[in-house]
């Protein structure tokens, strides 16, 4: 509580890495504020588990974030946030910002300057949940939203196969998104924060769309809601990360993410007491 | 205690659905035993995660498994194999097997047979631990070894990217072996239990070297232990299927690698309260 009263700091989770997209975009709009991030990487992938498994997965990793003190969460997360946004809403009394809505609102605007067509690329989980699809039609029911599971990206990205011209990134690339291409959309919304790291090898498979990058505009979303109404933070950082396995290969793995090593302390967390 | 005076069954586990290659071929060798088959998908793949993680992951799969009165332990998973089976042997007093001393007594076999060389095939944290070079050199010293970390052979598999001319898994396949075509390994040692689903794929782009299963290779060294020395069982077989996640989910999945779906119940299990 000492913590929280200081700082205020804001706690960000993820499955794994791909959240450090939405932290990379939250540093630079919240210079002052510290950012705790959470990355469950003895228990990633979450989009190929069960929405049960996702929730409780979810709930212990908020826990963990409160229990440090932050006075807002962003779930920077597509899995997490299509399937236990509402959970964690009712479970506990600190505002949580997703990946879903603001990056909906953005494919939505774009939409409506083009031909009004979204692709939506997620994970398996997320796409099951047709939140993506359910957010954009509550802004605008005429946008024609067609989604695609992309299983392999995050396997893909975490080992590294991100180059343009990556053969097999290209070959799966074009397996999920070439069934679409016809559709011809005005926005492809990534709505997993690993896919970013794929934007050069989407771009070839499928040249034209607007990539949005769902962690990004919750990174935005997340400034706003700072700005409007969280409690004033010490105007310095000092960011902490925290991971469910192996600091050191955080560490490493974290600067793909990062464009460098993390620029703060990294620890670890036994995940499965909270 | 009941179940385990009754029927000794045998427990294997797997980090999730690539043991079952392991079940499947025991399940034929041991035909009166009941098999109790737990399958850790809440948390696959271990395979890129610390040694610390996979050896508590593992703890806990045996600590379930002897909790249903097992009488010995398949440890049908070449990542926990080779990272765990020392503490496990250590912590608990029934037997285990595991597949790195079968497979690599198959491949030294053949090796011996033809110009002495092996490769090995391994998810990253297996090849880090050399346990499969060292188990063929326990065996033979003369024995030349060159092992690859497969890191996306697992979830290619998980995602049914495993036929013949598969462009992504080709790729893949091509990008991992044919650093090692000059080898020219007589055996390739299929040191992950998924891997046998891409057998043919592998002898596409490395055609020649004998393939060796891991899982089988360890089954049949199973069968000789509960020939020479577990007690008895009753003579008929009542297996059961244990997952960390989804048990429709698991059923579905199972399919693919036992050739049908599974003959027996599937329940899930609360895996970290062991």
């Amino acid at each position: 509580m000492f913590l929280r009263s200081m700082k205020n700091p804001i706690g960000i989770f993820d499955s794994g890495l791909g959240g450090l997209t939405g932290y990379r975009a939250l540093r630079k709009l919240l210079p002052g504020r510290t950012l705790l991030y959470f990355g469950d990487t003895a228990r990633v992938p979450y989009g190929t588990r069960s929405r049960e498994v996702i929730r409780r997965y979810s709930t212990q990793d908020a826990n963990f974030l409160l229990s440090h003190g932050v006075c807002a969460i962003l779930v920077a997360c597509g899995t997490a946030s299509s399937n236990a946004l509402d959970l964690l809403e009712q479970t506990f009394s600190v505002p949580f910002v997703g990946v879903v809505a603001p990056a909906a609102e953005q494919a939505a605007r774009v939409a409506e300057n083009g031909n009004g067509r979204v692709l939506v690329l997620g994970t398996s989980a997320t796409v099951a949940t047709g939140a993506y699809e359910r957010a954009i039609h509550a802004i605008d029911p005429k946008i024609q939203v067609r989604s695609a599971a992309c299983p392999l990206f995050v396997p893909l990205v975490e080992n590294g196969h991100t180059q343009k011209g990556d053969v097999a990134a290209t070959a799966i690339a074009e397996e999920y998104l070439l069934p679409h291409a016809d559709f011809r959309p005005d926005a492809v919304l990534l709505g997993c924060t690993h896919y970013p790291l794929l934007s050069e090898v989407l771009s070839a498979v499928l040249p034209g769309p607007v990539l949005i990058s769902a962690g990004e505009a919750s990174a935005k979303a997340m400034a706003s809601l700072a700005a409007a109404s969280l409690p004033p933070s010490d105007g310095s950082a000092s960011d902490a990360f925290y991971t469910s396995d192996d600091p050191a290969l955080f560490r490493r793995e974290a600067a793909r993410f990062l464009g460098a090593p993390p620029d703060a302390p990294v620890f670890h967390v036994d995940i499965e007491k909270y």
